[in-house]
């Protein structure tokens, strides 16, 4: 071991609970031979065996475990953790589109990969993962012989460890825009330049379940970044779809994705704010029958969360308004700082305002290639509600 | 009006905030000249109008109210409201088997109307519901036109309203036993001796969102009723179903369920106590992939809530112990007495207990025929859970 950290008094709480991270303040004393990145053994303040993880001075969370074993952690145990969640997605059939490793949920914290058709996309967000990169290529190459690697590591949350932002190939070079399928319909990805690894796979079911709401709908969406849910309201029946969006580059493959699935008659897009719009169209008195709002993350850290509360809480308002009587609100939440109660405290405060009946007709979370650990808050993230409005 | 309702000061406040209950204690003064049953309207202290509901002075909940506006209670009343669910299912695409009413989330507090195909199968749960049951048989029959109406009102919670119970034709007779297509398979549904209405529409979504799960599977079932689950995890490419129920007369349609669904060959029904069961084979340690879990209501009253969390506690936890590691805990509760972060906490508890950890990877609640209204609480039930096991 290049290190042993001991634990303050009570501190290993939390770790026998089940969440895998150590705080700087929680540590009583560290002795570590090796840099930043290195392995470390964490015991208890009675010196008890706590487990073994990845240790960064540099950041707040000092330690993240990666096994609570005495096990070697070298490159075999990085080929085995990726394989046990490869044979997790297979059992479930998720074999073609996948997270295939959702970091601390499967037990490698820091460490992102999706799987796009034969394309893989990984992130590795904490130093003391971005260290095994090569392992874990490695693995992948092994375990799925993809026809590619892409590192989107241009993720600012890295700074927090020290890390720089890039992208690019771990692979032989190939194209990074391509076609995978999704509900029987196609979408363009861009894993070089889309937001995250490139394309949402977490809203998978989603999508497919807004089919029952959206038929012979007249829709607003805001935030449609590529035209996923555009798509699919469109092909399952809508009579029309005016999806916004902020990005030039997201509409130009929102209207790809719309001709592509042959539904770009029915389509409209609008390069906006989705705030201005609307706030304008509300005031207008637009209506719909469907709004869906699926808004990028508004809190990416704690000082954010009131903030991301009020955007959460004007969007809906907004779109509680614009929604005709007996007609649907199809509204998400991806950050884990709003959990799923204040998510929905908050919609039923804006109905409140908006002086709008609702039911709730259906509430999702994240599909089981992105399963949730209680015990780490952060591995629940996805809100996905379908309220009735009258 | 046949009477007038003022409440005590505050009374109101649920009745503001969407609850349609108004319970002996918060009543002031009434002045009801018809019987019980009666159409009253609801003031507040400040003699504010409130609403406008049924009374019944033998129930502990005093008045359920049908609307918040002066409008007039009459068979056209019921009409209206009934035809409104019925276009909401057919809006949805629920039109073949749904639960056409859901009591107090359809504004018609105490009636229950769920449609199999063309046999329609009511309760009226409340006495002032009751009195307007030919308006409803009508309502239906306009409506629907169904092929025949069955009165289910042989549930015990009518007693606390001073009812009978009963059960019987409201139509010309017809087959009580008779098939229902689910997820492209095909059910008995016994709808004169089944249980509240012959069939538990509620867990479709859930059932054909167990295929991930089954495939190849050696799968223990407990409270498998008429084998709905049961056949769905056969055909979805379970190797076998041990499925246990104390009911001889439910066994006897899950069997001829199963060969209907040319799955009675991977399948196995035991007549047995499934408590028994469970902590007898797991004292016996014996495993399976899964294990599905989903028991009648263990607490119908607020007096039955901590003897509803240890019976929940229990099967969950011997389930859990017969899981092998990798496997999926498939469970439900479907009282409105356990809400759903209890429920959960009561599995994480099961877990801790039998020293398996475990993972989240779906929680579904209700279908959409089944709309959950936010300030109602009892309109919230069900909780459908899949967590991996290790």
């Amino acid at each position: 071991m290049a290190g042993k950290i001991i634990l303050k008094k009570q501190a290993e709480k939390r770790l026998l609970a089940g969440h895998p991270w150590i705080f700087a303040g929680e540590i009583a004393s560290e002795q570590v031979s090796e840099g930043p990145g290195a392995i470390v053994d964490v015991f208890s303040s009675a010196q008890k065996f706590c487990g073994r993880g990845y240790w960064n001075p540099q950041s707040q969370i000092r330690v993240r475990l990666l096994t609570l074993k005495p096990e070697t952690v070298d490159e075999d145990f990085f080929f085995q953790r990726i394989r046990q969640c490869w044979d997790y997605r297979k059992r479930i059939g998720y074999t073609d589109n996948c997270r295939l490793v959702f970091a601390e949920a499967d037990q490698l914290p820091g460490l992102i990969v999706d799987k796009f058709g034969d394309i893989v996309v990984i992130q590795t967000l904490a130093l003391g993962m971005d260290r095994w990169k090569s392992a874990i290529v490695a693995a992948i190459q092994d375990i799925l012989h993809p026809a590619g690697i892409y590192e989107r590591n241009d993720a600012p949350v890295r700074e927090l460890e020290g890390l720089p932002q890039v992208k690019g190939f771990l692979s032989q070079p190939f194209p990074t825009t391509f076609q995978i399928r999704e509900n029987g319909l196609s979408f363009w990805v861009d894993v070089a330049n889309g937001q995250k690894t490139g394309y949402f796979l977490d809203q998978h079911m989603n999508r497919q379940a807004i089919a029952p709401f959206v038929k012979d709908a007249e829709i607003l969406e805001a935030f449609c970044y590529t035209g996923s849910f555009t798509c699919h309201a469109a092909a399952f029946g809508a009579r029309h779809v005016t999806a916004i969006d902020a990005s030039a580059d997201a509409l130009q493959l929102a209207r790809q994705n719309a001709a592509l699935n042959g539904v770009a008659t029915s389509c409209s897009f609008v390069e906006a704010n989705a705030f201005d719009v609307l706030k304008q169209w509300a005031a207008e008195k637009r209506s719909y029958d469907v709004v869906m709002l699926d808004p990028p993350a508004f809190a990416k850290s704690r000082q954010q969360i009131q903030s991301a509360i009020t955007g959460y809480k004007e969007i809906n308002l907004r779109a509680l308004k614009m929604i005709r009587p007996g007609g649907f609100l199809i509204t998400s939440s991806c950050t884990n700082l709003i959990p799923a109660d204040l998510f929905l405290q908050i919609i039923r405060q804006a109905a409140a305002d908006a002086k709008r009946q609702i039911r709730q007709v259906l509430f999702h979370t994240q599909p089981p290639d992105h399963p949730i650990v209680w015990t780490i808050e952060s591995t629940a993230y996805l809100k996905f509600l379908i309220v009735q409005v009258q």
